[in-house]
């Protein structure tokens, strides 16, 4: 390959590493890519880092040694995510959203890939240094959540059934009692989707009681693993006393009011 | 701000670009976010193409006009789409992976963002001329396939479920009959979930009969909308007849043998 300027390299560099969030790639691999000496490359990387820096577009991390390289980190930003979470907030309590029964219309929100990215960037940023396994969600409305964090964590995704399936070959299952409905669920997962002795981060769409995540800490159990975060896009005020007592929360949902027509949603971050 | 130099602006571009995909961004966004002359930008983005275009990185497009400007398109090019597609059939081929009744365990795969991202890419490769309003799947296990489509293509996803859910409201409901085992199923959608006079593309990880494809073209219909693309990871050789006779396969499966432990599984992709 013929030489390439400066600006090539550097434009090469950035799709290459943020394609691949939270890789590690060896400084060797792009100075055969690019047939450049280490020395350019460490500037190329020098003057990469400065970029994303300036502009909020992430970090570009260096680690030296043998085992060393760079890797690009998904990091957004506190003002951005500021920003996110106000227009999430925003967006959610809209008033045509309150449906029958006091629920909240949202799949549009949680199925939108412009939205669902950024939220799972801000669940990668916030638990990027744990070193999970993977992250585990149950079925239905948390799975593109969840697939958008094990993305930018660059770990492998499990998704807990509702039952048993054919297609997965056998199963643990347990039983566990919801914490709002008090009703008797279940909850599924093929032994053959996590290796003994993984850490695992939850993720979810939406929190109540906190019932869902005692099963899954359950489940993990069963495989001899752990659940070692919890982030949600939503959790309610109410009950206070939820079945866990640490948690990453975007959004808290104050209460609906369906005959006043109103949402009252806290932006902002909590974890107590 | 003060002045960037071009590598700067380069790297900026391509990142910003990339973490929209199939958007587009105005001419002025650029020159107002550098604060440099439009002439100059143009000269970032020729160069900018020459580089993704010499390191198989996808497209970037200029659209000219008073309504033009720049947007960057995840394509990833025949010799790329090959390799994933060969090595999702070695994966998948590993006699391991045979469930009793002859079945294909392969949800560690379809849940792998590393692998599932590339997937998502080659279907939005596919179908990025027809602008399709949404991409819809069925849950659960062609949801994470679904949304990486969905991102890459920029639009919404929709999620048809199962049954009806208290949380999206009043939904329209269907049943039909499995075309493998001719049982009735039901699919539910609320009824927000997508505007009259939508064009979709149907994702899925798995296509045997294609009764699943059918019960979507009418539950379309009830929307007044209608399915103009299918798309799945892997098809099955038999029924060489099934319900829909126009889709795009990455994997056809020609049998799993369980008695011999052999999974026949042809790379390379069809149009039937």
């Amino acid at each position: 390959m013929e030489k390439l300027q400066r600006n090539e390299r550097i434009a090469a560099l950035i799709k290459i590493l943020s394609d691949q969030p939270n890789q590690l790639f060896t400084f060797n691999f792009f100075v055969e890519s690019f047939n450049c000496a280490k020395s350019t490359l460490s500037e190329d990387v020098e003057i990469l880092k400065g970029i994303v820096e300036r502009f909020g577009l992430g970090v570009v991390e260096t680690i030296s040694g043998a085992a060393g390289g760079v890797k690009y980190l998904p990091l957004i930003g506190q003002d951005k995510k500021e920003e996110i979470i106000y227009r999430l907030c925003k967006d959610l309590s809209d008033p045509t959203r309150i449906l029958s029964g006091g629920f909240l219309y949202m799949t549009d929100i949680i199925y939108n890939p412009a939205v669902i990215d950024n939220v799972g960037k801000i669940f990668a940023e916030q638990f990027i240094t744990k070193n999970f396994n993977y992250v585990v969600t149950v079925e239905t409305k948390g799975i593109p959540i969840a697939m958008m964090t094990a993305k930018y964590l660059n770990v492998p995704l499990i998704i807990v059934r509702r039952d048993s399936k054919v297609t997965e070959g056998s199963s643990v299952n347990i039983n566990y009692v919801s914490a709002s409905s008090k009703r008797i669920q279940t909850m599924s997962l093929s032994r053959r989707a996590l290796k003994k002795n993984s850490t695992v981060l939850f993720v979810d769409d939406f929190m109540k009681g906190g019932g869902t995540v005692r099963g899954i800490i359950e489940l993990m159990r069963e495989f001899e693993s752990s659940v070692e975060g919890i982030a949600v896009l939503i959790s309610t005020k109410e009950p206070e006393k939820k079945f866990i007592n640490e948690y990453f929360s975007l959004i808290t949902l104050n209460y609906v009011n369906e005959q006043e027509n109103i949402i009252d949603l806290i932006p902002g971050i909590k974890i107590s």
